[in-house]
């Protein structure tokens, strides 16, 4: 039912993909807080479709009208509310839509679900539109952990079969370098890789079709002891939002899947003092994250992201109100792959539950 | 901090490994439901330890003892609560725990979150004991959903790198066939395959080691329209209950992580009208959900299960009072896989997961 | 700290009194729901100010804005998002304001709340004003239950000293006399008494002061079963919104505070079949409910609102600045009694409050 | 539906009159607190039935089992559970209890409610006895707030229409004071009247009737600045918590229902600041709440008892089974007035639901 979430930090977005607007309301922010419109909108503009020759040209601006909770640039403590205005909806025939149901979208499930009530027209409520709110909102949670010293960045960890190395492959992977990969459209360690993975998008383009990928997620500098054990672990916490995101199959934290194939002797973390006396450990098999709680390593996980639904390739599918199959041609340009353009979204999420958790940490 | 979950069903749990008791309190069960006991015990024995040579001998009955909600055999529709009475806790020396942070456990993050207060002994609250009121709560949530034609099923799709064949490679799986699984140790559909895992879990053992493995969890008989879309989408809402498993590292839907290797045109399900006319997709790769919402056919995820920390191998750690590093060898005997007995337990909170879902979508 | 109300039925206000707009997002609400937006403005003229000669002349349309959740007149499912912009804010000269803490007022809690960064213009997020998106939501939950035959109804059980008959006291009330008094600025019972009220009125605002009142809400058509023990009681329920109502001082339900000085035998709501063989009691001083859940009968509850802290009249406090105690003397026109425009408003949280409980109840 | 309750803190109760215990689960203590059980028994035996002639003569003991959360005597941050085990509970014949609705109690709601589910013994789920561990968990948030140098204390304001002093009308009411008050079966403030009250109880009694009475309740030490706008205010937290007390028909806060009849001018509570430079009010009609939000005075409030509904004198009903109406009397020893027992409830509730909001106002 809910388009609300959290337990210290607490969202409440709203908005369908052809209604007059998106947005969202965030409550709990510490007031007082200044917020960086410009670090916001670079944000803002990371997720935003129409970048460049391979995504869906509809350019939407994304701008965030701020309506409540903000007094002179800072925090009011009250609820804050951001809309982003739908400017770009032409109003176009969608009565196909309301007939056949596209496969890998919602709109059948959707139909079920609101007893074909629900706003069909772009995917309504479904829309990865939606998550633009998401960003705006993380964008200010990125800021706040920021002056705690955690960041959290991303790269692109792969796309359909090319890969990048992996983060727990790099020496010391510093905030600058982090800062730098938010302004690369296709961030990845190995830059050798970046070629190669615009390439198969641009193949699957020509092909009218789409393709998927996976995005590493990581958070420097934070302490241990942030989580709770059980159904508030970090893992809890994280994935739940993640899943949140259009297009999420699945999601793995630190060696992950792998973990599955390696014995307890080599998966187990060992403990040591490092020449600073502090406590590290030798691996990172755990990704940050042990028993809910993070033990001071950065948190690392990895999300798989499909290819986009929405293909120009012809597809078989049912028309519901005539009862019968039928073919489907999706006409219009498409995204062949979504992937760079969740990355900021799953940074804005992960950041979002930290926050979330951190204030709930603190309080007792 | 919390452990209490849900919206619509609501779980309080509490207990730590060497207290007094775990136990559960249910909220929102509808009044008038009779509960099976006998069902519920085999669900309880199931996840138990000490059923084969294989597993650690601590035997516990796991019975639960149910003090409130419950009248003639029937919930009344007040708070349900079940306690599991820990007998077998002799009085050890615990003193090592204290100070030697075993990898892998959440000895040293407990320590830190809860300022050194929590309670140190069997990792205490953060023990997987806590996981048998779950199963309790689960295998009621069981018997209602099976009152609506639903079923939870597993296998044990990996154990190391020995593979099961794959839910969606079989012809088609019976409720019958699930209630046969659910008496095996190692429910698998390749039974070729059930000694070459035994094995695998043997020579772990022998080398004082552990194994991990993958869990292939689904569910039949669900019809199209459950869940919601972002924040209580089928899939944020099971994974975060399957993240409160202990050891759990990662969970996929559907095609998973493989289906970032697909293009659009294969990663989509078609839909079509089976012979009975009911709407049916070609392929599952989708695992059921689209938009966070069933489509009617079965869900279907996997969750990898790392393997356990608890090793007799010796390891390297700190010792957090001496503030030096030190060796740690965990004396006693240990479970070298978990993963046959949290197969009760991922269905216990798949059932639980539902069961909130559908109180929440019949409301309105 | 939080903005944030509901179970099944959830609401996120936001929203300051000079700030952009605001506002409140529903979520829950059943789709395919048609909403009647002439009812809905009927309401909100209700609570508007500046209806006549007494109230406070800022005249606001108090339009609600949906940009979500609604489609050809019918809800989608998804949150539906209202907005009141903020039409009349002249920038006036508010620096007053941030020094003299407002006897009565939230301004110096709030400052101290909020750490001085609260939106101090015309009382921010503590504004009255804020109570508009309630009973937008709340017109909204009225029609839902009408289609159920439950009506939500109002009279002003006394403006100072004059008082009302009880609604105990009416024979029948009708629903056609509910929807009459709700055209009523001073809906009572006893139609001799409404100029003596509105005397009262008049007295105080020529005195630069102003009065209070209480508030007498009944429910009828309501089924027995709706409610629950405890923490989800009627009770806390319908208290716990109407002391979100700014001005509101104390509730009592039934006989309320008088029945503490009945005996048992007396207090008790006898039953009996009535002549159609329908359950009914001969008293109600318990006021619809027992044990927090519905018996069958109207429920009735009454609301102390205080008189409105704003008045022209000299009044002494502190300069938060300076440190020293000061005068005060708040300009400009001033509502004298806020009791009529609280009516809509208390109808409003009612319906919300029984709409949250009856889709609880209805789903399990 | 739900017994739990709170953001910061959680609670969940359970237990029915007649089954094996009762109890609540704690969550969102902060570990490291060092429980005195002692003063928790004090606690419980203020609330405890059969303390002398007037009450009820079941003598439990109350006496709370803890069986997790607790280790040598401090919090350990995980959820804390705490039974009281049903030792006295006789079979007897409950038979009549299923037929005939007694009025005033929640026979007959809570039939409906739970289509005849309900354990229907000595009220089961709905009983007062479900406040027991209620003032065990709000011995502990007393013992945390007493930290904090907060101190909530009550006196009986009246028994029938015998009335106490009122708390604004004492000059200065001490810690010790409080601590004194808390010995006393009948605390007042005016001694005189306590013989008088225990004379109303006695001739109910002789007459097989029961009374009501009201309870004060104020809370010393709190500083400005906790609580907050609309939906968690002071009062909505506490109003709620307090009408989940079986037998509560009002709450006023302040000067409450009389404020109504107040001009704004006198009812508004003029700052000044005291000698040692605090920020005071020379009145406190507000009881210590603006804006939902503390300034630094006292938290005041006064709750509506009602008499038993359990009496010996007969009573006309239904008989549900036959339809048709009957005589009831209810035989045994009852309690003719609980306003003394309920008093350390409403203290206990009032601790819990400040803690709530002092540890949600300290994260942020």
């Amino acid at each position: 039912m809910s388009g609300i979430w959290g337990k210290n930090l607490e969202l409440s977005i709203f908005g369908e993909s052809h209604g007059r607007a998106i947005g969202v309301t965030i409550n709990g922010l510490p007031s007082g807080l200044e917020i960086d419109m410009d670090a916001v909108m670079i944000e803002m503009a990371r997720r935003a479709p129409g970048q460049n020759e391979l995504t869906t040209p509809r350019k939407e601006k994304d701008e965030p009208d701020i309506v409540s909770g903000l007094l002179d640039g800072k925090t009011t403590g009250a609820p804050l509310t951001a809309l982003i205005w739908n400017t770009n909806t032409r109003s176009k025939d969608y009565s196909q839509m309301k007939r056949l149901m596209r496969p890998g979208q919602a709109d059948y499930p959707g139909k079920v679900r609101y007893d074909g009530h629900n706003d069909y027209r772009g995917s309504g409520h479904f829309s990865g539109r939606i998550t633009a709110p998401l960003v705006f909102a993380g964008a200010i949670a990125q800021q706040w952990l920021e002056q705690k010293g955690i960041v959290v960045g991303s790269h692109v960890q792969s796309i359909g079969t090319v890969e990048d190395t992996r983060f727990d492959d790099q020496k010391n992977v510093t905030v600058a370098q982090i800062a730098a990969m938010k302004r690369e459209q296709l961030p990845v360690f190995d830059t050798a890789k970046k070629d190669e993975m615009h390439q198969v998008i641009v193949d699957a383009k020509e092909d009218k079709d789409s393709v998927g990928g996976i995005v590493e997620t990581f958070v420097l500098g934070i302490d241990a002891g942030y989580g709770n054990p059980f159904f508030d672990s970090v893992e809890s916490t994280l994935a739940h939002l993640v899943f949140a995101v259009p297009a999420t199959k699945g999601i793995e934290f630190g060696a992950g899947f792998d973990i599955t194939r390696m014995r307890g002797s080599e998966a187990n973390d060992e403990y040591y003092y490092d020449e600073n006396n502090q406590i590290k450990t030798r691996t990172n098999n755990n990704g940050g994250i042990l028993g809910g709680i993070t033990y001071g390593m950065p948190i690392v996980f990895r999300t798989a992201i499909k290819p986009p639904a929405s293909i120009e390739k012809k597809q078989r599918t049912i028309d519901i109100e005539s009862g019968e199959d039928a073919d489907l041609e999706v006409f219009g340009r498409h995204d062949p792959c979504i992937v760079p353009r969740v990355v900021p979204v799953l940074e804005a999420v992960t950041a979002l539950g930290l926050m979330d958790l951190i204030l709930g940490r603190d309080k007792a």
